[in-house]
């Protein structure tokens, strides 16, 4: 429908997670009207994202590439966290999240997505067995199981305590419940089930 | 948050049109995770486009850059349009949407944007000065003023219409009614009330 450039630019941008065709369209003839020096720092901060930054060789994270030897992230290089405590995530940006908590002091393992039956993801596609590998390696205490409160997450979540439960670690999950701040009134009956199950006695 | 070029391409991404915070992290962590081929293809279109696609010197529409002299938009360039029609759209995908109907054989003027006083958007930053220098030049019997039909392309119509009205060609706006294949049930009463007020007799 379009000249062959603008066509291939709506593509490109069709591809990625979450744009659909009529964003894509919108996003070109937003990049169309740019000026050149924008649409070209935009252009060069994928290839420079794509040369700086790699994956960390020991969790996954996303960390600068060394310049010589193996990746490796700040939170692994990081002498003072707990290495006996491993939270396992779907994702790098939820590292961030629970940094931001400054409730957790060990360390991460991303298994860079989520197990999903439906869409053909299956265990093999995570780095799962590089979680496994570095269990044999590390001396790990407990892991906790933190991907996402949702049906892949907990797919993923009830896949890895079956594989690491005879390993003979500690392995856990995040309570579920009702969001701080929430409103009774407003909670699923699925959260507002768990919350009840997993009620606590208040302290005197 | 995150190293320096991960967050880069978050920042980037984040200023492009309907890309939120997270949409933004989403789509860097896609691209992260991408090979790196797929990430340059990417890159490369958005140069691309950049280098070989500009605006009709004409109606402002997207087109190749020519060679040398001016560049000229494919509808311009065709001998076979009406010259005398103008149909007057927000922006080169109204084009396409329109030309996919089949209904309409004149030239088109792409404003570029839509008039937003809340945004601070005037008709100084639309095309709407190269719109009137066209008309002096150009042998045109009527104009349609092809805005959407929400609140920004009303005032923009609006306005088109109190300045070209005076200049002596026929000024028209598309119907506005019930979408065909709709539900009367769903219309909402604006557009209802509309397609009453435009009411038509039906022929024997």
């Amino acid at each position: 429908m379009y000249a062959g450039p603008v066509q291939d630019l709506i593509d490109e941008f069709g591809r990625l997670p979450g744009i659909g065709p009529k964003s894509a369209q919108r996003i070109a003839f937003h990049l169309l009207k740019l000026p050149m020096e924008d649409a070209m720092r935009l252009s060069r901060s994928i290839v420079a994202a794509k040369e700086k930054v790699s994956f960390c060789h020991r969790c996954w994270n996303v960390a600068e590439t060394a310049a010589e030897g193996e990746t490796e992230c700040g939170i692994c290089r990081d002498t003072r966290r707990d290495t006996t405590i491993l939270c396992v995530v779907e994702e790098p940006r939820d590292i961030v999240a629970i940094e931001k908590t400054q409730e957790y002091k060990g360390r991460y393992h991303v298994l860079q997505g989520t197990m999903n039956p439906i869409e053909g993801v299956g265990p093999d596609q995570l780095r799962i067995k590089e979680l496994v590998a570095r269990l044999a390696l590390e001396d790990i205490d407990e892991i906790i199981l933190c991907t996402n409160p949702n049906i892949e997450g907990e797919i993923t979540a009830g896949y890895l305590a079956r594989q690491l439960k005879p390993l003979g670690m500690r392995v856990t999950r995040p309570a579920s419940g009702l969001p701080v701040g929430g409103d009774l009134e407003y909670a699923d009956e699925l959260t507002l089930g768990r919350a009840l199950e997993g009620r606590r006695d208040i302290d005197a």
